[in-house]
């Protein structure tokens, strides 16, 4: 089996669909990747792009992408709900097959290199590339987001991985790393008032002592004059879908809120949406070997 | 892609391990068939095997398993919750890839016949291969099951469509037929009162006017001191999983009985789990696309 690397920028565009186009074309145009998804979400006004490839040419997109992401993206114009501190505000790197996350740890490290060099983009490492432990958490790194960080990118425990000591003048920093697969899982709650989603954002982060791997936070869906709790899943295995969403369930209640619906944005392991499955219909000795499709695979 | 049939055969034995393991080395042995699965359960005292393949190498493998069986299999000594009404109760042959339906129709007429002139086995055909309407519902074929029918099966209604017009003396008459899909999905109640079981089972039972697709019945699970609805859900499509168990949910908290566990018998498509997860989640705008493993699959 050849070898696999998942790679999910975020870009801070999601309402201009050209930019967003152009952006994914040098995704297309890069051989030895293939596409597999990407959203935009107006009220981040980010997009998520998912594609895999071996290392090498999921690098050579990465700088092509971002080049392109630099000429479009200029944060001081840029407002959107998602915290972010450039046009090119993550890329992880996700061993899907045949590369251990160390090895995408290291890669990430390179890729952080070229795009100082080649994009004048200074980068901060995180994940299992971090350098610097605070670091391994994303949410450190854009304390302050793209408006902040322009002020304090100066001061030691601010300054970028690699490039800097300032930020590219209208593409701010970007966050290089690497992970293993996450999930974005957004539940929507029937009230307009976002001090729920906030408060039960807070009940369930990690960093409030409540569920490890999970970063939330309370997002207004203006159109739809409901609010969400927009998460990252940074561990199904460890804290499953249904765990979160059950107690978001059970903390919406204490408000006499309903919870009206739920997204997946992007790509998810067959594993956690069985997982859910399982847990719901209290399935005993469930097996993934049982799904039909897993079987036929293997023929 | 090649051309793939699913079989699975139910025989009427759950209980003596090696005669499972005579029967499904005949499946093992024969050369264009993949085993894919198989279980035996000690209460219904029967094991269903699963197996794909091109259309002649399946049925060679189904006379083949029909053989051993009947060699093994005494109707006279069995006792089990499940209808049956022969030692190879039935054969169904399942359109996966690249044949139809109604391809499959037709083999099971082949099937049947020779089961008949090889091995004397009486065949009734059922579902897609029915020659009488009233046949396409398999209950209706074994109404008394092996010890009423070794009575009627002169009679004109109950005569085989193959073969007769009497049963094989110790293994009974086999059911050949064609359909898609089904799941076998069990449903455990925390009772040990049997009717409980039997009343939701009708409650469900397409028979009596509720759930089109699904068969049920109520099964006493002795050793667990608790109950079983089990079903087949013959169209997972337009009677969900979901759906089964929420009614069956609301059906026992009539008496006070909660739902204790829910199991999945053999194979199962994944499109049927994915609708449970993307039910219970309430997922909006969801994609088996966004499944990561589907997409690899597809590079």
């Amino acid at each position: 089996m050849s070898q696999l690397v998942q790679c999910v920028p975020n870009i801070s565009e999601g309402r201009r669909p050209e930019v967003v186009e152009a952006v994914i074309d040098q995704v297309r145009q890069t051989p030895g990747v293939h596409l597999l998804d990407y959203s935009s979400d107006r009220d981040h006004n980010r997009s998520v792009i998912t594609f895999v490839g071996n290392l090498a040419s999921v690098m050579e997109a990465c700088v092509a992408l971002s080049r392109e992401a630099v000429k479009h993206i200029d944060m001081n114009q840029h407002s959107g709900e998602h915290p972010r501190i450039g046009a090119v505000d993550v890329i992880p790197l996700i061993p899907i097959q045949n590369i251990t996350l160390q090895e995408c740890a290291q890669a990430a490290v390179e890729l952080g290199q070229r795009l100082w060099e080649e994009v004048k983009l200074p980068v901060y490492l995180y994940g299992a590339a971090a350098r610097k432990p605070e670091r391994e958490n994303i949410s450190n790194i854009r304390r302050g987001e793209y408006e902040g960080l322009r002020m304090t990118v100066v001061q030691a425990e601010r300054l970028p991985d690699i490039g800097g000591p300032y930020l590219h003048p209208t593409a701010g920093a970007t966050i290089v790393g690497a992970r293993l697969a996450l999930i974005a899982f957004n539940v929507n709650l029937g009230t307009s008032d976002k001090s729920i989603a906030d408060a039960i954002a807070k009940s369930l982060r990690s960093s409030s002592g409540s569920f490890q791997h999970v970063k939330a936070m309370g997002v207004a869906l203006e159109k739809r004059g409901q609010v969400q709790v927009s998460m990252n899943l940074e561990n199904y295995k460890r804290t499953p879908i249904h765990r979160v969403l059950e107690a978001i369930r059970r903390e919406a209640a204490r408000y006499g809120v309903p919870v009206v619906g739920s997204e997946i944005i992007g790509l998810v392991p067959q594993e956690a949406l069985l997982d859910a499955a399982q847990w719901y219909l209290q399935l005993e000795g469930f097996s993934p070997k049982q799904v039909l499709e897993n079987r036929l695979r293997e023929l």
